[in-house]
């Protein structure tokens, strides 16, 4: 992989308003390695209302080895996509999009772009996530005092997780939040600052992706008021909270469907898809009766459940609750069905109605694959979602086990789980695969959508990450996805190296008591230092990315910004990467920060980076020194 | 490039039905070359309403060394897009789109795609298209009675093209819609069977796009009546007859525009964006205040328009006129502006009134860039758009001569005009990258509406391509204009040879009475024998694309159906290409078609071609052998 090539990312180094308004004029900046010209000129390349729009770019200095161009884009539409044009003296043509350079025309679905929606609160980028599954989190000793519902069957902290039915989705052990209040402070000393919380409304199910109401909480998790109250610690603790909300589906005991279910003349009637004249029978999520499928044409369904300030998603981010936001389940079939899409409809009106309320929260999407077409900026502040991190991140760093695990109908099996794709395992990536992976499904997303995309290692959907990790790749993999842009989320449990072959297995309630093990112990280590490490560099947050180093087995990438740059390297095998001069300005001043290899810089500032892998180490440089002429 | 991988593409031999409905089930085909495996699954993914779905493949038999599976895959969505998945034993997995074979997961928008919106009439495959720009294309006796309009400026028919404003706009030729019937002959001669007029309505300008009514035919042209005669003299001839719209803006003499402008309350008030209150000012096209950009969110423009029997779109597609259907012009624009867009509206409203008319009509939309989220098939059937063909070609087989042109204000320019890019004239592509050109923007668009897409060598807002064409190279793009899949576009006057450096400037009268000059005879005898060779193998119309062989100066490449295959080398340098043996089974009873080149066969099967660039040649082979099991 070349190392020394222009480069433009949307990050604040690269692009002078993150958050513009619809006519606005952004100035946009191309770094150029000194010598890779002569350039005869420099452009950008719009195509606002689908017909190109130019601008020419300025040369406006050169610092550090590189020469900065400037130029100037008016945002025309709410998602504007640019790229860059560079014709060399001689007339050799090279464009760059968010794919890298290219000689051929470039697709206008991969271009940079600017997004004149609503910006996300600027918190998100600064925030790493907890997820929390609240029957497994923590279990109060008020939590005794509530029956077991009559779905449930009952279990106790230490019995094994049943991953066959009917156990996948009634074992029943009785987390509640004031368990989790309890155990804030150990969100605390981790370091995370957003705690997610899969649904808490009353279900009939241990994971409640079956509402039976979006009015109230559970009253076997304590209620209203626990939720207030677990609201109220958090934050005092600086960490926010979000909840988890079913756009697609509610469950079958829901009151909404109760009272349309037989009763075509109930308000409720046309809230759902039934398909006789009756009300009996109806659409459901991949045919799951328990889950009836919402219909989005209701206007009824819109005001009760997405619009305006006396809807569901109004209520919970309104006092005396004070949520700070909403993660939506589902969010890729929402308001599809056939012909029908009205998923732009529903995710915009839902957050114009947070915005409405409080605009200072956030809005993410559930979308277990590629999610670009829904993610440009419109709605969703980021998705849930796995092609673009998560997966890659296995295929590279597995050493798959083959162990055993018991799927829903209680078949066995050995080849290890790859998030529901029926291919036979986990495929087996080289690094530069996993980086290849992470472009591909990054280039259709807006930067800003990027920083808000949860990068977690696992969730309560998959197994986890440590199952199969291949030996000493967990600080590998920590270390990405705090140190890749995107948002850290930590699915309780992986601090104490929990495992777990496929969703349900990975459910484990969680070994309170442990934390004085040695391995334990290490791990737990492990996510603080990592979690600060984001913590103390805004940088890991917001800067830009560039890739300075891939082979099979190696990825090496700096995060800049115009107040420091931290290198980082990530290996699964031994590295010894040659960095040519020029590529990161400064490293001879580089200041080791964490893990274990070897940084030298030759005379000619070359950069040699090694280390037996697997490996993951981070040292700080300058920052980017821009050209004096440069706005900043 | 390996040429023997598993193909699937959406043509017949490969899916059971190209124009199913919403929840048919259609069969899938995949081949595999013998030996490719083995093979331990091979799936088709599918993503209805975003969410996976995956169905097993299941090997239907062995015909002529490749195996052939077969999928079923139900129609969820009105575009339904599906991969396929091959695990080898042993665990490597390949995943196969349209942009060919992965080991990474792929992207959504480079799924193969089945459509279940409307299809196309199926004539649209078969047509050869013939564009005449009315002004230029030939006089008849009656235009002499019709004065120079005000705006005009008269020229003689062997005046030389005035590329400077205002002559650009204002030189008037006369030519006139008698004059094209009169000429019917030579398009019947060629073999095209599709005619192409830009705008014949009233206007102010030589090309008419801004057009001063849609309700009558321009006098100057003969009005409606020689319009009538024109489509029946036509359609007894086997060629029918498409018109061009401006569905993104009017002319600023346009009745409606005038109605409305300083008229607030006039009805047609708010079929413009006016952006005062008095109606004076108003939003156009690229800022040029002749062409007031149509408000599409009115529903009295809708009406009017576009909407149902009584509109515009309607009138002439029914008795007495009769046309087959529209080109419209700045589709890519229309109904977009800022946050505003309507365009998905505005076109599958459009052909909605079309197929209640008579369905037997199709619809072309310009895009002359990347158009792949606007052809999905619910509205245009194809695109005029040049990335996917036109640019790609240029880039190869050009040899740009540096011709002299002056801009539309009068500006000597040097280098090459390329589709008004700024990149400094037209890039130098290789044979590889002209196909990785022509996939890369035809891997978004379902095959069905690539067959739709017009596949000109230059038209009239482009310069010629013989302008800067290479040596030899004519039969060549020619040749690839009929053999790969789109439709052809001959532009009036490349069949004599004509060269134009811009688009402008390529808009020269038609040279009638040169047909017996040499060079003139030849070309006419080129384009005659390939649009001949395009009818007389329906394989080229509709049949499946398999590249067999692609370097740095020569394309091979076969269409396959169960009837026929056609081989087809294009080259511009010399070629020596070993195929190896079972790409391309039956080769030893290869018939020659056309064009200067070898083939020979070894025992083994393997296939050498080999010619003397630039080369242009065509081979019949055997259909392709599918196995008894399969499905016809």
């Amino acid at each position: 992989m070349t190392t020394l090539t222009p480069h433009h990312d949307g990050s604040p180094l690269y692009v002078s308003d993150l958050a513009p308004q619809l006519g606005d004029v952004v100035t946009v900046r191309l770094r150029v390695p000194a010598g890779y010209g002569p350039l005869s000129a420099v452009r950008t390349r719009s195509n606002p209302d689908h017909e190109p729009e130019w601008t020419d770019a300025a040369l406006v200095g050169s610092a550090d080895g590189w020469d900065w161009y400037e130029a100037a884009v008016t945002v025309r539409n709410p998602r504007h996509g640019y790229r860059w044009l560079l014709v060399h003296e001689g007339g050799r043509v090279e464009w760059l999009n968010q794919t890298g350079l290219h000689t051929l025309e470039t697709l206008d679905a991969e271009d940079f772009a600017l997004v004149a929606y609503p910006a996300p609160p600027a918190w998100l980028a600064d925030a790493v996530m907890y997820q929390v599954f609240p029957d497994r989190f923590a279990r109060s000793p008020q939590a005794d005092t509530h029956p077991t519902p009559d779905w449930a069957i009952a279990a106790s902290w230490d019995t094994p997780v049943d991953p066959v039915m009917p156990g996948r989705s009634q074992q029943f052990y009785g987390g509640d939040i004031d368990g989790i209040i309890e155990k804030l402070d150990h969100l605390v000393s981790l370091g995370v600052n957003l705690l997610y919380l899969t649904p808490i409304f009353p279900a009939a199910s241990n994971h409640r992706y079956d509402a039976a109401s979006f009015d109230r909480v559970d009253p076997l998790l304590g209620g209203d008021e626990a939720y207030i109250r677990l609201i109220e610690a958090a934050h005092a603790r600086g960490i926010r909270v979000i909840g988890d909300l079913t756009s697609n589906h509610s469950g079958d005991r829901h009151e909404w469907f109760q009272a349309a279910l037989g009763h075509p003349g109930a308000p409720e009637a046309d809230f759902y898809y039934f398909t006789d004249d009756e009300n009996t029978e109806y659409v459901s999520w991949l045919g799951t009766p328990t889950l009836p499928k919402f219909n989005w044409s209701s206007q009824e369904l819109r005001s009760r459940f997405i619009e305006g300030p006396d809807s569901v998603v109004a209520k919970w981010l309104k006092p005396p609750y004070n949520a700070d936001g909403w993660r939506i389940d589902v969010a890729n079939m929402t308001g599809r069905l056939g012909d029908i899409d009205l998923n732009a409809e529903v995710r915009q009106l839902l957050r114009r109605t947070m915005i409405e309320i409080n605009p200072d929260t956030i809005l993410l999407g559930e979308s277990t694959n590629d999610a670009a077409s829904d993610l440009q900026g419109d709605g969703w502040h980021g998705a849930m979602t796995y092609p673009s991190f998560t997966r890659p991140l296995w295929g590279w760093l597995s050493d798959p086990k083959g162990t055993p695990f018991l799927t829903a109908e209680g078949v066995e099996r050995t080849e290890p789980w790859f998030f529901g794709q029926p291919i036979g395992g986990i495929p087996a990536y080289t690094a530069q695969q996993f980086v290849d992976a992470v472009v591909r499904f990054t280039a259709g997303i807006p930067w800003r959508v990027r920083l808000g995309n949860m990068q977690p290692l696992d969730t309560h959907d998959t197994g986890r990450f440590a199952t199969n990790a291949g030996e000493g790749t967990i600080p590998v993999a920590v270390g990405l996805m705090m140190t890749l842009p995107g948002l850290p989320v930590v699915f309780a449990g992986d601090e104490f190296g929990l495992v777990g072959a496929e969703g349900e297995d990975s459910r484990t309630p969680m070994p309170w008591g442990t934390e004085g093990d040695p391995a334990v112990a290490e791990r737990l280590g492990l996510y603080r230092d990592l979690i600060a490490l984001r913590h103390a560099h805004p940088v890991l947050s917001t800067g830009g990315l560039r890739w300075v180093h891939v082979d099979d087995d190696a990825v090496v990438f700096v995060r800049e910004s115009a107040d420091e740059t931290l290198l980082v390297l990530a290996a699964k095998g031994d590295v010894d990467a040659a960095i040519p001069a020029g590529a990161m300005p400064g490293a001879s001043r580089a200041q080791h920060v964490w893990g274990e290899a070897t940084l030298a810089v030759a005379a000619d500032g070359a950069v040699a980076v090694s280390a037996d892998g697997p490996a993951f180490a981070v040292w700080r440089l300058d920052g980017v020194e821009l050209p004096a002429r440069a706005e900043g």
